[in-house]
């Protein structure tokens, strides 16, 4: 999408060297990120400075193909180092299932490659393109569920930062606006790591559409008032019996939204959906440092971004970065390959 | 209750003086902050640095005894005067229920007093130590709502600092933990102004109760996973058929423990109770600066209160400070009287 009048995507490589949005210094600063080797893409995920299901995916997909150029020598593949460097990209966040699917794809193609390199590359590259491809799909199916002036809220950032480019939950969106449909975006702030008011509210701000950040304990009031017409959020992995695991709180808006009779919406592209995962039960939930629950980092009047102590030093902490969302809750899912109801049957045909 | 081996009020009168800790600084100072005005007064109220239920009654009763020393001359009140500082007083919090309350009982009995600068003042004493009376009393009827291992969540800061001693939804805690029981407890941050994190994580600290931080998102996870066994929450007002309006992100919290069956206790005084007040429908919500979301304040590195920007700065922004949680989604109201059900019968009764 735009920024500044030049087009960009999230995360692409040129060469061996991939580029990356720094998500980190966002809304603050935009800087371009670079790596040359898988260890450093695998920090950046670490690191959070890349985040977001699809873009992780891709990354990862990418980070997978820069194993395959450094672990060998004269063309030839030293597959004890890729073995190795397959578990590190895996390990960088357990709850993503696109990032499974992106670095499996890409090593076992390359595997069966008379030119694992090159191959590895044309796969991480053909994922990525996919990811676009999909996110376009999604606006093109979702943007028919928004109505002229609805009110649509989102939680967390599912929008082109996180899918490479266009987005999951904001791709209908974005739809819908360039088609001159006027529409509004609840955005929360996604504690603690507030990728609503810091990531979602940069790209609508960048689209011009109209939005407004809450807090994540306002949604429910808003929603009491009859002020949102509908709930899209993105999606981390999604079973086969339609149950979806995304940023923590969107289990929260989906029982608020029951409540209130608003339609609740997933968007998300089938590379999201484990196919051997019958059921959520057994889904890793990360749960990540305290420390971003302690501290809150902003841009500081010096105009240097840094990070305040926001309560007690001592306190005990729980930081689940994800929830569960069981798929009763779910009125649809919007897929790349169309809208779909959250049960087995819907899913399994999706991979048909 | 003790900080640092010294019992203290959250707010308390000498003379004419009038002190409060000061709330704002709250975990990374304690410092007891004067006034000697009824204006000072109400400038602590307006901002934050003493703020609850209770603890704002109080304020707001002596802040009006305050008033009529100031507005007398040779012993003679300047009716005009105490008028206008009755308004002033009145309109720092537009939904608190018990700043009414306190305000209108100084100003009436001193009204029909023949000396009424005297009268305000016992009055508005007379108030603040009903606060610690109902205190004490919600602490004993809630108390036996508690379990031996029982593992209790809560919203806001509804603790001691808020009702000048003991506290609405933590003094049942405090007596359960101080019989011996082993409670924990869930402490939501409660954004924007985090004073989950703040003061009741720094209240449960002093006194040796066991408890965990988590952000306002993540109150679903817990409870789908069986880790919450009730809810208590105090109030800024109620209302006479039982709906409570407390501290945004207590509707979401009501909502989802109905979802979990989790029970929902409300905790309050009865001065919290608008008599005039048939239902919630024309309760005025307080709706507070955008900064209070877009900046976080906290302890920077250099050891300063200092204020990060955490969003886009231009972003447009609604921040509620409250919701209403109808009736029909709590268990029962934990009141100084005893534990009543939330509906105009039972209410009625704690009138007569």
């Amino acid at each position: 999408m735009e920024v500044r009048g030049k087009n960009y995507r999230a995360v692409w490589m040129e060469g061996n060297k991939l580029f990356m949005i720094d998500q980190e210094l966002l809304p603050f600063r935009f800087k371009i990120l670079s790596s040359e080797s898988y260890r450093d893409t695998a920090k950046a995920i670490i690191q959070m400075k890349i985040r977001g299901a699809g873009t992780i995916g891709a990354a990862a997909g990418y980070a997978m193909a820069q194993a395959f150029l450094e672990c060998s020598k004269r063309r030839k593949i030293l597959w004890e180092k890729v073995d190795k460097a397959k578990e590190d990209i895996l390990s960088t966040r357990p709850t993503a299932y696109d990032l499974y699917y992106a670095v499996n794809r890409v090593y076992n193609k390359a595997k069966l490659s008379k030119h694992p390199q090159e191959t590895a590359l044309t796969e991480a590259a053909k994922i990525a393109q996919e990811y676009v491809e999909a996110a376009k799909m999604i606006g093109y199916y979702g943007e028919k569920l928004l109505k002229q002036d609805c009110k649509v809220a989102t939680h967390c950032n599912a929008g082109w930062l996180a899918l490479v480019d266009w987005g999951s939950a904001l791709a209908p969106i974005y739809f819908a606006h360039r088609k001159g449909k006027n529409i509004f975006v609840w955005v929360s702030e996604t504690r603690p790591r507030n990728q609503g008011s810091k990531l979602t509210a940069w790209e609508l701000h960048n689209e011009g559409i109209n939005y407004c950040v809450i807090t994540d304990s306002a949604f429910a009031y808003f929603a009491s008032k009859g002020e949102i017409d509908l709930v899209i959020v993105g999606a981390d992995r999604i079973t086969m019996n339609g149950d979806v695991i995304n940023k923590i709180g969107t289990l929260d808006k989906a029982i608020i939204a029951e409540k209130y009779k608003i339609p609740f919406y997933v968007a998300a592209p089938i590379s999201t959906f484990d196919y051997s995962c019958l059921d959520s039960a057994k889904v890793p939930i990360e749960e990540r440092s305290a420390s971003e629950i302690l501290y809150q980092k902003g841009l500081a009047k010096n105009n240097k971004l840094e990070s305040v102590l926001t309560c007690l030093s001592s306190s005990p902490v729980r930081n689940p970065a994800f929830d569960i969302v069981p798929s009763n809750l779910i009125k649809l899912i919007i897929t790349n390959k169309g809208l779909i109801r959250p049960n087995k049957r819907d899913i399994m045909k999706l991979f048909k």
